[in-house]
C-alpha cells in the first residue's frame, strides 16, 4: 500500500552502483539541456527567468520519490508556459508582483487538482482528448509560441497570446526593431537549426555513436548561451538596447505559501483544469512510450499524484505549473537513466546551478532564449498529422483544422473546449446513422452477408438486419424508423430477423425503442427474432421485459433462425455448390 | 417535390366520401376535447383563456396541409404549456400584455427553428435526448403541474414553475384559502378520476364497444365544465371568492404579427430551443407508434416544417407554443381519423364554439381547469418507468432520477441540459473501458472463446484478445494500457492477435493507438495480428500507414490466424472429441 503511493520504496532497494552511475551521467547531460530551457520558458511564461530553475529543483525530488516512470524528466515545457502566460495575462500585468502570485496560484491550484484526480484516479478524463484535437491543439500552440518569439528577436515588447495579437504587436512595434538583436537571434536560429539538422550527420561520420551524437547536439543551446553572453558582454549590447536577462537572485528561495485567495482561485478554475489535463496528457504519453519500450509498467493514477505533488512543489518554490517534458524525457532514456533518482541528481545539478553560474547569465540576450524556444517548438508543429488524419477521416481532419484554427485565434483554452466538443459530437453523429446490412444466405455455406456486397439467397417474407453498431439513444429512433420503413415497403415480411454479433451494448432507450418495434411489428402482423446475441448483451436484456414480450425467438446462430423460419430454402442454399460463392 | 412539401397534395386526391364521413366523427369526438383542454393549458400557461381556443384554429388547418401523420392532432399540451410560463414568466408578470407577446414570440421562434430545422433535415438532433432523459423530465413536469394546480384547488395566487416555488407558495397563501374552492376541486377531481377509472367498465358492462367506451369518458370534462358552470351561476360563486375565467372576447382575433424585438428573441432563444425538441420528440413519438398500427410512414423531417408552420401560425393568431398531443392523436386515431382533414374540421369546430359558447364560460371556475389539469397530467408520471431503467442499468437509472429532480428543483430547461450532459456523460464513460476477452480455443471446434467463461486451450507465447467495442477516442489509450501491462506481465509472449469482429469503427486516435501499440511491441520483439477487420473498417484502414508497418499479418478468421502461428496446437485442439466441449 505504501509501496503503491510512494514507489521510491520498490526500486530504491534494488540500487546499485551501476544504476547510481547510469543515473549520474544521464543527470549530468540532462541538467546541461535544463538550465538553457528552464530559463527560456520561465521567459516564455512572462516570469523572471530565475523561478524556471526554482521550478526544476524541488519538483523534481518529489517526483523522484512518487513517480512510476523512470525515465521521466519533470520540469518547465513549452505548451504549459504559454498557457500560463495565457491565464496569468488576464489577471495581472507581466512583471508586477500579481503576476507571479497569480502563476504560484496556478501551480498550486493544479497540485491539488491532479492530486485529486490520482486519489479519486479519475485519470480516464484525459481519454477524452481525441488525438486530432492533442494534436491539432499542440500544433497549433507551436505555431502561436513560435510567432511570439518575433518581437525578442526584433527587440520589441508586444503581446503574444493569440495570432490576431501577434500580428497586431508586430504591426504597432516593428518601427522600434534593435538590429543588434535581430542580428543576435539570427546566429543563434541559425546555429541551433545547423546543430539539430547538420551537426549530427558530421558527428556521426566522425565516428561518434549515433545515440551519443545525438545527446551532444542537445547541448548546443549551452553553446549558444555561452557565446552570446560573452559576446554581449564583450561588447556591452545591453548599452546597445539588446534586452538582456539582467540580475538574477543567487541560490534558492526560501519556501513560499501559495496565496489563500479564493477569488483568483476562482478565475484561475478552468486555465488550471486545462494545464492539469495537459501536463499529464504530456507526461502520461511520453511515459507510457519510454515504458513500453523497455516492458516496464506505469501506474496512470499514481502518475496522477506524482505530477500533482511536483506541481505543489513548484508553487511552493515559488514558480510555475510544470509537467514531464518529451524531448527531455528522451534523452535521458537515451543516456541511460535507469531509475527516477535520474531526475534527483538533475535537481541537485540545477541547484548548483543557481549558486555558481546565475551572476554569468546577467548578459544573456533575451533574444538568445527565443531563439531557442523558437527552434525548439517548431518540433511541436506536426502539419503532416493533419494530411494523415484527413486522408484517414475526412470529418475527424475538419474537426482538427477548426480546433487549430480556433487555438490560433482565440487560445488555448477555447480551442480544447471546441475540440472536444467538436470530437464528441461527431462520434455521436456518426453513431447515430450506422451501418445496416440486410442479409442473404451464401450459397453452400451457413454464412449470412449484405445482400448489396454479395451474391446471396433470401428468403421471401423474412427481413435479415444486421446492425454494426451497438444500440443507443443516439441511434435508437433511426433503426426504429427503419424497420417501421422497411416493413410498410414490403408488405409480405411476416418475420424481421435481427443478427446482433456487432451489438456491444443496448441501453435504456435501445431498449424501449426494441419494445416498441416488437409491439408495432405485432400489430402488423411481423414476427421479429434476435440471432447471435452475445453473452453480456443477454445477462442484461433477461433483466427486461423485451424476452418475455417478444413475437419470436432468440436464435444462437443466424443460420438457426433461417433454418427455422425458411428450412426448405436454407438447406437448398446451403447444398449449392461452393463453387457458385463468391465473398 | 411540391408534394414532399404539401403531404395534402398526395391524400386529398383520393379523398371520398367515406373518408369524409370518418374524419367527421373523429373531429367532433376531438373538438369536445380539445376545448376544456385549450382553456385549461392556456390558464397553465398563465395566458387568458381564449388564446387555448385560438391556438387551436389556424395551427391545425396548417397542420392538414403540411402534416404527413394522419391521425396527429394539434393543440396545446401541458409540458409545452408549463414550459412556456417558465420561460416567458421569467421576463414579464403574469396578466401583464408583455407577458402575452412573449409567448407570442415564444411560439414564432419555436417555429421558426423548427422550419429551419425541417429544411436543413436536422430531426435527428432529437435522438440525443435519451429514453430515461425525456422520460424522467415528462414525469418530473408532470409532477410540478400537478402541484401547481392546488393554488387554484385552493383559490390562492402564487407562483409555482418549481417544487421549492410551490412549497413556499403554498406555505405564505394556505391562509388564504376559499371553502368554495376547494370545495368544487374536490368534487370535480373526484368525478374526472371516476370517469377514467370507474365510468369505462361500467359503460362496457352495459353493452358499449370498448372503443366507444374510451371516447365517451374524455368528454367528461365537458360535462365537468358544464355542471361547475352553471353551479357557479346558480349560486354566483363570483361574488363568494370563486376565481373564474371571465370575460372571453368572442369571435377569432384578427391575424397579428409577432414582435419584432431582437432583445426578446436573445432572452426566448434557449427556451424557444428546448420547446421546439421537447414538442417535436412529443409529435414525433406519438405520430410514428399510431403510423406503425397501420404500417403506414410518416416523414420525420416533413413533420419539423409542418410543426414549425403550425406554431408560426399560433404566434400570427396571438396565442402560444403548441405541439401534436398524445392523448388527443390518440382518441383522433380510435374515432377513425382516416386523413389530416379530421384536424381541419377540428380546426372548424373550435372556431365555431369561439362564436358560440364563449359567453357561458364566463361562470367556468378556474378550479375546474385545474382539475381537469390535474387529473390529465397525473398520467404522465410514470414512476414504474424508473424502476424498470433502473433494473435494466443501474446508471441510467441513477442518470433519470437526477434529471428528475433536477427538472422538479430548477425547472425542465436545466433537468434537460443536466440529463443530456449525463447520458452522453455515462455512455463516453462506459465506451471508456471496454469489454475486452482473452481467447483460446474451444476444444474440437474452430472457435474462440472467452478463457474466463469457457474451458478452452491457449498456444503458449501468443495473446489472442477480442475487444468488444468500437476503437475510439475514449478508449484508445485504455486499450493501448491493457496490451503493454499484458505483455509485460508475460514476457514469453511473442505474438499479440486482436480478434475484431466487435470493432465497428477505428477513429484517427484509436488508429494512432494502434501504430503506437505496433512500433512498441516491435521493440520489445513481439508481434501483432488482427483477425475478422469488417469490410467498411478494412476500407479505411487501408487509407492509413497502420496495414504497412503491421509487424504481423490480418487474417481472415480468428482460427486461420492461430492455424498458422501455433499450427500443432491448434489441429490437435480440433481433433478433440467435441463430447468435451461445453459453451
Amino acid at each position: 500500500m505504501l509501496k503503491r503511493y510512494f514507489p521510491i520504496l520498490g526500486w530504491a532497494r534494488d540500487y546499485t552502483r551501476a544504476t547510481f552511475e547510469a543515473d549520474m551521467i544521464a543527470a549530468v547531460i540532462v541538467t546541461i539541456m535544463l538550465i538553457p530551457q528552464s530559463l527560456a520558458y520561465s521567459q516564455l511564461a512572462g516570469l523572471p527567468p530565475e523561478l524556471g530553475l526554482y521550478a526544476s529543483v524541488i519538483p523534481l525530488l518529489i517526483y523522484a520519490v512518487l513517480g512510476t516512470s523512470r525515465p521521466l524528466a519533470m520540469g518547465p515545457v513549452a505548451v504549459i508556459s504559454l498557457m500560463t502566460a495565457t491565464a496569468i495575462g488576464d489577471l495581472a500585468l507581466r512583471g508586477t508582483p500579481q503576476y507571479t502570485t497569480a502563476a504560484i496560484a496556478l501551480a498550486f491550484l493544479s497540485g491539488v487538482m491532479l492530486l485529486v484526480m490520482g486519489v479519486l484516479r479519475l485519470g480516464f478524463i484525459t481519454s477524452f482528448l481525441s488525438h486530432p484535437v492533442i494534436s491539432g491543439v499542440i500544433s497549433a500552440t507551436g505555431l502561436l509560441i513560435a510567432g511570439g518569439q518575433i518581437k525578442h528577436f526584433l527587440g520589441v515588447k508586444a503581446p503574444s497570446d493569440t495570432l490576431p495579437e501577434i500580428a497586431d504587436g508586430l504591426w504597432r512595434n516593428i518601427g522600434q526593431t534593435n538590429a543588434a538583436s535581430v542580428v543576435i537571434s539570427i546566429l543563434a536560429v541559425a546555429f541551433l537549426y545547423w546543430a539539430r539538422r547538420g551537426l549530427k550527420p558530421v558527428l556521426i561520420h566522425r565516428g561518434l555513436a549515433p545515440r551519443l551524437a545525438d545527446i551532444l547536439v542537445r547541448a548546443a543551446p549551452v553553446v549558444a548561451v555561452a557565446v552570446t553572453v560573452i559576446l554581449a558582454w564583450a561588447l556591452r549590447l545591453d548599452k546597445h538596447g539588446v534586452a538582456v536577462v539582467g540580475t538574477i537572485p543567487r541560490g534558492m528561495p526560501a519556501p513560499t505559501l501559495p496565496p489563500f485567495d479564493p477569488g483568483l482561485w476562482k478565475q484561475l478554475f478552468m486555465p488550471a483544469l486545462l494545464i492539469s489535463i495537459i501536463g499529464y496528457v504530456e507526461t502520461i504519453s511520453v511515459a507510457q512510450t519510454l515504458a513500453a519500450k523497455k516492458r516496464q509498467r506505469i501506474d496512470p493514477d499514481q502518475e496522477l499524484i506524482a505530477l500533482g505533488g511536483s506541481n505543489i512543489a513548484a508553487a511552493v518554490s515559488g514558480a510555475f505549473p510544470i509537467t514531464g517534458g518529451f524531448a527531455r524525457s528522451v534523452v535521458n532514456f537515451e543516456a541511460g537513466a535507469a531509475t527516477p533518482a535520474a531526475g534527483a541528481y538533475t535537481a541537485v545539478g540545477v541547484a548548483l546551478a543557481t549558486f555558481t553560474i546565475t551572476p554569468a547569465l546577467y548578459f544573456l540576450p533575451q533574444a538568445t532564449l527565443a531563439a531557442t524556444i523558437f527552434v525548439s517548438v517548431l518540433t511541436l508543429v506536426d502539419l503532416g498529422a493533419i494530411r494523415s488524419v484527413f486522408t484517414y477521416s475526412k470529418s475527424e481532419g475538419l474537426a482538427m483544422i477548426a480546433t487549430m484554427a480556433i487555438t490560433l485565434i482565440y487560445g488555448v483554452t477555447d480551442g480544447i473546449a471546441a475540440g472536444v466538443l467538436l470530437s464528441i459530437g461527431l462520434q455521436l453523429w456518426r453513431s447515430s446513422r450506422p451501418h445496416v446490412a440486410e442479409l442473404g444466405q451464401v450459397p453452400g455455406t451457413e454464412h449470412f452477408r449484405n445482400i448489396l456486397r454479395h451474391r446471396v439467397e433470401t428468403a421471401p417474407g423474412i427481413l435479415s438486419l444486421r446492425i454494426d453498431e451497438s444500440l443507443w439513444f443516439p441511434n435508437a429512433r433511426y433503426i426504429e424508423e427503419l424497420i417501421y420503413d422497411r416493413i410498410a415497403e414490403d408488405t409480405s415480411i411476416k418475420h424481421v430477423v435481427l443478427n446482433c454479433p456487432a451489438i456491444n451494448h443496448i441501453d435504456a432507450s435501445a431498449l424501449e425503442a426494441l419494445e416498441e418495434v416488437n409491439a408495432q411489428l405485432r400489430d402488423a402482423g411481423v414476427r421479429m427474432h434476435l440471432s447471435e446475441v452475445k453473452g453480456p448483451v443477454m445477462d442484461r436484456l433477461t433483466r427486461s421485459d423485451l424476452l418475455t414480450q417478444l413475437t419470436g425467438q432468440i436464435y444462437l446462430t443466424h443460420y438457426d433462425a433461417l433454418a427455422t423460419l425458411a428450412p426448405k430454402m436454407t438447406r437448398d442454399t446451403l447444398e449449392q455448390s461452393r463453387c457458385e460463392t463468391h465473398r
